[in-house]
């Protein structure tokens, strides 16, 4: 029997929800609001619960036919007691044990994994990394988050926090960082400081990155260089992984990434200009595929590996 | 039957031949001079066959009771191919297939590693990593080398290149590297440029880190900041790492180390102030136990892993 999987991707502003097929297709969607449900994480939870079931009963297949449930969450997640540590964007979750929860409300296998994690599986299954056995799954947006695919797994580190490329010091001095660092890569290619950078360059407080993209389109030289910069920034602060990890893929997402006819080639030459040999040679800069889905399309990927690991 | 190991530990300098027995105690001893052997590498590789065939001579062991050979080399190494690719130290040395050439001039199995990987493995499986899951074994000298110890495994990278600690970048602006590269953590902290900077502060050329080691031992304030600073810096280059793999031990060698006492607590120090929260607060910052034997203990794990591996 084709087994179907269903995909949760909870976000601090949304929680979207996709039923996929074998072969990574979301057939069917739900969604709905976080913050209306406050910091009462029980009616939460029951709504993560209720959604699954929803969508399934929607898509008029029977639980049996579900393969189990992924979900993605933003923030500290413990996927091998199944526990959320801590969230920082959703008030109130703290050491909450959501697998065995979400599992007797639903009556389904329940796995969970840190959101970008469960980004990068997507892509590295269905989307830009297809197949590759090492690769860096990154996003650029407020913050700077990664996953890792070493040797053909998602590579947690001991207390599940690894990837943390956004917080990987580049320089000696530089902004403070909301880690409690400063310096940290994220402080220099995140979000924020990109708009400040923009707002500077063309004198308007009020300008978009999605307008500096517009800009460097019609071929604005200030534009074209802002891009250039970035890139040549984001391009340094891979270095270092790049030289210690060996990947063959680095997938870039996020809303920056959509810049990337400007944004990539400047990040390729710096890290061809200054990653060593054999690093640079073999590392491929991409531009994530899956978009918005690739949360909900890489819990196929995680369910799919859980219950093969047992 | 019990089996041994025979550990060989390739430098530019010297070869040297351990015979290990299961608990990772080294038995017997025996070297060559590398340099004797100039550019040819069919007498070198002749004289890596005899040396390993006399230590199990001289052992009063027949080759029946030896498992396998491990050998360690200073440079880029396919172990799943058995081909040495490039030693930067040894001329002469381009895609031999040293395996099967040894294989057949000893008529023992025998399995290629590089190095600081080989060292890794080592402290890992009987030094200062003992049992750990996530580890990086570090080694300062000349240059930074590392290798690491991810979910249990070695890994190794795409192209056998992965763990160049020494060659992340950790600031905007810095010396020329040998890599080509500029402003690697490795042309802060490498033997070269601590020299430098003790022959500065102390005002003279000669001045051997050893003797800024004494120094520092008697109470002398300018040696104690001298290597409080390198160990801030340490703990500086560290920081990307540790946020980006979240490990439990970090385990330095290495000429330097020997000044752990005053090295560590500024190492320790700056890692707890700026790295993440989970990750600095399990990464433990440990000496590495086996001295110059960690290359030809880590054989014995190295032949032990590869042979369950089939």
């Amino acid at each position: 029997m084709k087994k179907y999987t269903v995909g949760v991707d909870v976000g601090g502003t949304n929680v979207k929800f996709g039923l996929i097929d074998p072969a990574g297709v979301v057939l069917h969607r739900n969604r709905l609001v976080t913050k209306s449900y406050g910091s009462d994480k029980n009616k939460l939870i029951k709504a993560l619960a209720d959604g699954v079931l929803g969508l399934i009963a929607a898509s008029g297949i029977s639980k049996a036919q579900v393969a189990g449930v992924g979900i993605g969450l933003p923030g500290l997640v413990n996927p091998k007691d199944g526990l959320v540590i801590f969230l920082p964007n959703i008030p109130g979750w703290r050491n909450v044990p959501l697998k065995s929860r979400l599992e007797k409300h639903s009556g389904l296998p329940v796995y969970l994994e840190n959101d970008v994690n469960l980004i990068t599986l997507g892509e590295w299954g269905f989307g830009a990394g297809c197949g590759c056995r090492n690769m860096i799954g990154m996003t650029l947006g407020t913050g700077v988050g990664a996953g890792l695919i070493l040797d053909g797994k998602l590579y947690r580190g001991e207390g599940f926090a690894a990837g943390e490329l956004g917080h990987m010091p580049i320089n000696f001095e530089g902004p403070r960082c909301n880690c409690g660092s400063f310096a940290c890569f994220e402080t220099f290619v995140g979000n924020g400081r990109l708009q400040q950078r923009a707002a500077d360059i063309f004198q308007r407080a009020d300008i978009a990155l999605e307008d500096v993209f517009q800009l460097a389109k019609s071929g604005n030289a200030k534009a074209l260089r802002f891009w250039q910069e970035t890139g040549e920034t984001i391009g340094t602060g891979l270095i270092g992984a790049v030289n210690l990890l060996n990947p063959t893929h680095i997938v870039i997402g996020g809303g920056v990434s959509r810049s990337h006819q400007f944004l990539f080639p400047a990040i390729r030459r710096t890290i061809k200009a200054r990653a060593m040999a054999v690093q640079g040679r073999m590392v491929k800069i991409v531009r994530a595929r899956l978009g918005d889905d690739a949360g909900i399309i890489g819990a196929q990927i995680l369910v799919n590996q859980e219950q093969q690991a047992k």
